[in-house]
């Protein structure tokens, strides 16, 4: 592998660790705990793994020897700026356990336990992948773990390899269903501990335990490198309304973190949009209405972020969607003899008219994605939708209305982007690659204290390193009952952005001022050599929410 | 103007200077000068600027009073990295001249110059913006500066603010025109030099005197920080083939380092493409190829860079355009009359047997495209083609012809991007940092000189900066005759990617394992602070082309 100079020089970084993890810990317990929400069905799905304590590590002067452990590890489900560094926090936390210890990655996510596909993981490979990007070093995959015959299969090659503890890397449904597993194992007598950590870029899996997810901090400073380069060339060239799309389907939290960072002339956050029942058309008013104030002031140029989930939450079109995948469905083979051309107008004829007015305001290669691109079950792929293309055309049509009323006197005319896989693999920042190295040495730790359903957790992340809390939480006590696929069932809930949390209130503070000066800030690329003050900080949303 | 944490460090960094420039210097006149080709024209059209001696600064210990001097600056096209330097160090070397010389800056591009539209460049102004990106402290703009009147107007206001020297910074069609502006102030007795700076992130202003226009290297760094971010995804998640268009009409010089950079799967070179003579099929064979001989492996995944202008550099593509400019404006009335399901066939009716086919062949959104979107002189607008789909597009049809015969069996999916505006303003890395700074002060330099119609020029600069030669070259020793826009016009060479060039021979002799082999790098992020070797490397076109 040819490696860069920078991976060379980043090579040798030691990723920071709280002081209680030098040396020998113990495990205090704190409290014991309690679901979320729906107590009583969580503890009867859970009578193994409920109503733990949570568990924090300490030094301790009391070293004790202990016996070697052989442990797993799982990259669950899409990759995240750090992964490689909880795997080598949670090697090194092995060996210090005994140096005896031995770790076996599996191979290509949760598919690897089943199908018995793994590898031993040994130092000079750890060393090749430290402070690295990407899942590489064993691969990811998307394998549900759900099934009793899934973990049974994974135990045998558990018990052939001598593993008696499982660390499952994931968002929250992995965690969700490492829970399940180590439930499972714990009433099976299995003799596994299973124990899960927080990770995911679009930073919806965090709550009161868990301050945020790995690989958020990392991807959010590339998109915001990128966002501040392309608002230094719009402020220079002052001619273009640039539309950027942000990854994040479920939650918005990239793109508040991007605004906060880049601080752009608008932002669209899909909570909001779904709060205040927000219609496409509303979106589109706001965006022409400040591209209209700006180029009264002589400025035809701007930026806009766009969370890519931005579509599923705008409840008119939610309903629109549910209704054409009905029709679609019901009246499929008419549908199919039916001419290119006169699609549309079939389509209009049968919705009903509160969808049909709003099918026909979209325009025309819109239109045809939701009528023609139907995945599999036949739906509707909403994800295919290029939001800030529809949003950027929808905005012209309604300027060159307003530019007929005399209402409008500007130039127009947009770029387009979308970042996403640009920023899910860049190699960790100093804070993920020390949060996430915490996060594996603190996953050894529980296995040490033979805890299992926990989440390795690390605590108070926004002061220095040395002063982060190490420890666990038990998964139950972040869940609650939801309807998946028409069945009730046991989750860890979904972060969303929260319209009266610290972050969102900072930038709906200043958003109006952002939208009409230029009020640009360039962050620049992740430094991971200059001050501590450029290369250490953690994010603005966790800031904010720390601050309180 | 709130500032982030790195760009408030990096204010701090003292860009580096030959060391021949620290304290006072002589010109040393080099050997006269002749241009590239047609040196009879050349240099009749400029009798007082041509053949003009190669100029280079030493050190002396003689020192002089000089008077103070009053000089303009003027950022012309498109937005690179380091341009805020340039003025900086233009700035820097006026005060040492003398500490009441002046800096004025003509805002909006040379339009400023001839509109009368300036602002002093006072010590607070050049500070808020050293070591920052983009074009935002004067704004550029792209008009062009061709016309006596232009010449003559602007005279007015370089006389009215008594400034008898102009430095314009642009690329290669701006350079052109410093040098007619020189010669008429010359012929004119005008009293005022024009200097010019050599600037295109395209990097194809370049030859045996200028090593690389600045913006080059910092541009080409921020699209292999995303594309070895995109690779490292890539080869975790190991689904999709990523086909990445890069900036650069008219040459290929940003995906040639890209590749030498990250190296990637595939890289599509369009000097190579014209010089070949191949056809858009076959460059879709040749991608489908190696798509179909990883797959054999079992890898279904791969990254392709391509050339943003790579369509014009396709021969038989060029004739089909030019035939297509000239049937669709003959026919123009008859052609909007068309329905538009049948304009396809009518264009096939009309063609030429080999256009006629190759249209045929082409997806129906570029078809489409290339008849019905031209441009206000009714030429089809070949820059709006998204080369990076259509080629996704063919190569995807391409397998599934070759599946039907059972000559390839695997998984195509793939994901677009396009890198142009990320990287124009991003802040000049140490090299464009050190290196426009040096220009601007070598600039000063040159009109401490007396010398016009000069390139600022800095010459080895793949040694440490102390040891790099600054100077200026007779702008019309790298002058041609060359056809624009049907009349002969003496130009500045463009510079290609040369097929018997280092960089590309680089390149070409490990493509073949870069394809079939997983081999790519991960350049990461600029860094600003680090060790030498990771902050102050220059590209690797400019280390093969200098290793001679």
């Amino acid at each position: 592998m040819t490696k860069s100079a920078l991976q060379i020089a980043r090579a040798a970084y030691q990723p920071k660790v709280p002081a209680a993890l030098k040396g020998a810990v113990k495990a205090v317990e704190g409290e014991y705990t309690q679901s979320v929400a729906d107590q009583e069905e969580i503890k009867k799905l859970f009578p193994y793994t409920y109503g733990m304590p949570v568990v924090t590590f300490e030094k301790t002067h009391d070293v004790q020897v202990k016996p070697a452990v052989n442990a797993g590890v799982i990259l669950s489900g899409c990759q995240a700026p750090g992964g490689h560094n909880v795997i080598a926090g949670m090697f090194t936390g092995l060996k210090a356990i005994n140096p005896d210890s031995k770790l076996y990655g599996f191979i290509l996510g949760p598919g690897g336990l089943v199908d018995h596909n793994y590898m031993e993981l040994t130092a000079d490979i750890i060393d090749e992948y430290r402070n690295t990007g990407g899942f590489d070093m064993i691969g990811s995959g998307r394998t549900k773990l759900e099934k009793p015959e899934q973990f049974d299969k994974g135990l045998e090659i558990l018990k052939q390899l001598g593993i008696s503890a499982l660390v499952i890397i994931g968002g929250d449904d992995s965690n969700t269903n490492a829970c399940v597993l180590a439930e499972y194992y714990k009433a099976h007598n299995a003799g596994v501990q299973v124990i899960g950590c927080p990770k995911t870029i679009d930073g919806d899996l965090k709550n009161e335990q868990i301050e945020t997810s790995f690989g958020f901090d990392t991807a959010c400073k590339v998109y915001s490198e990128v966002i501040g380069n392309i608002q230094r060339d719009c402020n220079s060239a002052q001619k273009y309304w640039h539309f950027i799309k942000l990854m994040g389907r479920s939650a918005s939290h990239i793109a508040l973190e991007c605004a906060l960072q880049t601080q752009p002339n608008i932002c669209i956050i899909s909570e909001e949009v779904e709060a205040k029942n927000m219609s496409l058309d509303d979106i589109v008013t706001y965006i022409a209405g400040i591209v209209a104030k700006r180029a009264a002031e002589g400025h035809n140029f701007g930026t806009v972020l766009i969370p890519e989930g931005l579509i599923e939450f705008v409840p008119a079109m939610k309903r629109l969607i549910a209704e054409l995948n009905d029709l679609l469905a019901k009246n499929d083979a008419e549908f199919k003899m039916i001419k290119k051309s006169e699609q549309r107008a079939y389509i209009i004829s049968k919705l009903t008219k509160e969808n049909a007015d709003l099918y026909a305001s979209l325009p025309e290669g819109v239109a045809r994605q939701l009528s023609l691109d139907r995945d599999p079950h036949g739906n509707v792929q909403v994800s295919l939708i290029e939001t800030e293309k529809l949003l950027s055309e929808m905005v012209a049509k309604k300027l060159a209305d307003w530019k007929a009323e005399g209402k409008y006197n500007g130039k127009f005319a947009a770029q387009h982007h979308f970042f996403g896989y640009e920023g899910r693999c860049a190699a960790p920042s100093n804070y993920d690659a020390d949060y996430c190295y915490s996060l594996g040495y603190t996953a050894s730790c529980l296995i040490a204290a033979g805890e299992t359903g926990y989440m390795s957790s690390i605590r108070n992340t926004t002061a220095p390193a040395s002063e982060w809390i190490a420890g666990g939480i038990p998964i139950t006590m972040m869940m609650n009952m939801e309807k998946r696929h028409g069945e009730m069932k046991p989750v860890i809930q979904k972060a969303l952005v929260k319209l009266d949390g610290a972050p969102f209130k900072a930038f709906a503070a200043q958003r109006d001022n952002w939208a009409l000066t230029t009020s640009y800030v360039y962050p620049g690329p992740i430094q991971y050599f200059g001050p501590t003050e450029v290369c250490d900080q953690p994010t603005k949303t966790l800031q904010l929410e720390q601050a309180k």
